[in-house]
């Protein structure tokens, strides 16, 4: 399957196994990518759901409902807080191509910015189409900004890790209990998370763990961490 | 010590326990670092030494020799096809923080970016920076490209693997003999190596392997083969 184009519809496009495209996705499917009547294609709606599927004209006929096997097998919510600049497109990127299910972005301490809407809409349209490229059959949600003390008191996850530089905490090499359907991992600022926050967190059952002995930027710690538990989980 | 500025110096500019300090250096002790006569700083050599020295006008006094522990037990060289555009920016500022010891940019069959000279000090200046950043005591080589076919020739590390996505290969994770001193490891450009590429690189001990189910970016894959390697040898 690995060659053939892959595009994202909504759910609601598709009745009794036609799906009706829209006039962008006939100009994708037609002029960029030249696929022309018969040419089959994979339609994802984004929720883990994959079809093979022959273009027809202005519709495309579902052939087969597809099992793709991109997706982790536990649940990974990755709670990070804001960087400066435009690094939160960066992190968005890579840790939709690692896996990640949820993105929850926080406001920290150390945080100054409070993005606008705008800005949520241009991460989601990012985790969409990394999400494409890295042939994932999900792509991952992300949540408004919450102030950190709100954040850590909604999620739910079993296990639940906060990555401290610095410190002198087990690595989360070490520390990760894979045999578990759900895991939370916070990153934290330029800066990192002030002592209060650890503090916080660590009441309400976070385990803190290390990184490694290298200093990381607050982009590569949450690409750090999640290509660490993936890695633990997938074999 | 994690508090104290730093800055990069060559060993040349050391004799008898002083350093002698260029322009720019006083500049950027001085007025960047808003450093007077008395204050302390760290000088490293990018070879692995740091100083703890004192600064006195235009020299500095050392007081101490350092020893950092931010580096990784072993030494990994990252043998890396040039991605498209500023790709290759980002993986040397990634790999340089994950703790590599050398980037070797290869030409490959599906690479079709011959660099400039420009280019390879352009990388060395980000190697530098990252280096300072993350709290390195060595600044990784970075050498001139050379074609893979050659490149692979070349290098006598131990442990060498190539990665490849699509395959079904062992994961890294499980791969990684970290009882050794070196390791290669070989992540491809876009599009991925060609098969001749993965046959020539077996023939010569590489061993190929996966890292994960995902299909990564050309700058995401180091990130991530360097991520378990440091892991997996650290701990």
């Amino acid at each position: 399957m690995a060659q053939l184009q892959r595009i994202a519809i909504a759910p609601s496009q598709i009745q009794a196994n036609i799906i009706t495209l829209s006039k962008e996705q006939q100009h994708y499917l037609g002029r960029v990518l030249r696929l022309g009547s018969g040419h089959r294609f994979i339609a994802m709606d984004g929720q883990g759901k994959w079809w093979l599927a022959e273009l027809q004209g202005e519709k495309a006929h579902i052939l087969e409902t597809l099992t793709p096997a991109t997706e982790l097998p536990i649940a990974i919510t990755l709670m990070v807080a804001l960087p400066k600049g435009n690094g939160f497109d960066e992190i968005v990127r890579y840790s939709t191509e690692l896996g990640v299910s949820c993105i929850a972005p926080v406001l920290s301490d150390r945080t100054l910015l409070n993005p606008s809407p705008q800005k949520l809409e241009r991460w989601r349209r990012i985790a969409t189409e990394a999400a494409e490229q890295s042939e994932r059959s999900l792509v991952p949600t992300i949540l408004s900004p919450l102030a950190f003390s709100t954040a850590i008191t909604t999620n739910t996850a079993t296990q639940r890790y906060i990555c401290q530089a610095r410190g002198h905490h087990q690595h989360l090499h070490q520390a990760i209990q894979s045999h578990t359907s759900e895991i939370l991992i916070a990153t934290g600022p330029e800066g990192g998370w002030t002592q209060t926050e650890i503090q916080q967190a660590i009441a309400l059952g976070f385990q803190p763990v290390s990184l490694g002995h290298r200093i990381l930027r607050a982009v590569t710690a949450p690409i750090v961490a999640l290509t660490l538990i993936a890695a633990a989980c997938e074999f």
